[in-house]
């Protein structure tokens, strides 16, 4: 066991450093009992633990603990209440798989942190087998996405691909491809059948799905709103889809 | 119309004091131009419109407007990107309804604003007849609210009514009160027969529907959930849920 009680420590530092995408190459931070209980109870490799000195007993034996001021762990934290914890978790990317059978989210171009964790989230709900990001999506080893995710990275396999390789990798193992998008000329997404075996796409926040995307996609499908808002939030959009293509 | 260059003008001071919850008597701030749009084509009253010169075409003809600087129009704004306009609305509270003949959405104790203002917006999507909010919910008048709102509290009234009040209104009208759960006691929502009036209510994110609610609620309803996750977002449940009970 460590003890750090200054800000300047290049431990510190270095940990602080993870709030930067460009430094999450092998490790993230994550905050707080609810996920750092998850990272263990589902063996993650947990590199790091800082945690304050009231909270001690709750990390006993475990290795590489370093108690920390309330100081130091605000700093490494994001959120003003990281309740007492906070730790660097060792990346490990989800190998990404040959064929696609089974219910895959893929969110193209997603931006807000919190919209990307809340559809993870669902689909782990859901009882999804895994969910596909473009590269352009927010990187879900944010502090921000961790904490809406709620340890579902944990649970789910989660992959990069961009739009070329899922095309490729949903032919190959002849996976419809279901496009949502807020235009009238696609089906009723009840009108869909009852489906084991497909990929749902949500696009970006403001712009929707590409005109490619539209163009590739199998079934173009969308919500009808019998009342006056012009459009959902994307995540409640991808919650009411997943759950009507759900795992029975 | 009006310059202001000053930050200390007492007319910036006081719209700036409705960023507070307890100076929102009977006005309150909008940013952007679509709530702005919203605020004009549902006819809301506009007391006062502070926008850039730049966009001084745009509010043409129009009463009440002040050019300021865009170091002031940021300080009226909540969001970093206020695009150009912030408006005072005056408050006109919908009157409580004698009679709730209808889809209705009641939120007990919903704290966070994001939350709150995605199921305004996602009841309004579903066409839903009203929300009610129990007075310890975010207040739908904060900046926050509102953004995520997207101009749904222009569509549909919204009310606040303790748990007592909501019964009373029930009972009188003879409105089934489905209140949602994580108790797998409940029943299954999809067992629920398509209904065309009833109120669900939906709880705090941390502690779900109060006991009282649970012992009052006409029928306890949950979301079965297939896979690993412990919980959906409570506006992700709600959007399940009212577009299963939607208006078709």
């Amino acid at each position: 066991m460590n003890i750090i009680t200054s800000k300047s420590n290049n431990g510190i530092k270095n940990a602080k450093k993870l709030h930067q995408k460009k430094y999450r190459t092998d490790s993230y931070l994550i905050e707080g009992w609810h996920l750092f209980e998850e990272a263990v109870n589902y063996q993650a490799s947990i590199r790091q633990i800082f945690v304050l000195e009231a909270f001690l007993d709750r990390v006993e034996g475990m290795d590489q603990v370093t108690v920390v001021t309330p100081e130091i762990l605000e700093l490494l934290a994001d959120s003003k209440t990281p309740q007492g914890i906070v730790a660097e978790i060792a990346l490990e990317p989800a190998t990404i798989p040959i064929e696609l059978q089974g219910r895959y989210l893929y969110l193209e171009d997603v931006q807000d942190p919190g919209n990307v964790g809340t559809m993870i989230r669902t689909a782990d709900a859901a009882g999804f087998d895994g969910v596909i990001l473009s590269k352009a999506s927010a990187d879900i080893y944010s502090l921000k996405v961790l904490r809406s995710m709620q340890g579902s990275h944990f649970h789910l396999p989660i992959w990069k691909m961009d739009r070329a390789e899922l095309f490729e990798s949903a032919s190959k193992s002849n996976t419809p491809v279901l496009a949502t998008t807020l235009s009238k000329s696609s089906i009723d997404y009840r009108q869909l059948p009852q489906m084991d075996q497909f990929i749902l796409v949500m696009g970006n926040e403001g712009n929707g799905i590409s005109q490619e995307m539209a163009a590739q996609a199998d079934q173009l499908i969308h919500i009808p709103m019998p009342g006056r808002a012009e459009s959902l939030n994307v995540a409640v959009a991808a919650g009411i889809l997943m759950f009507y293509l759900r795992k029975f």
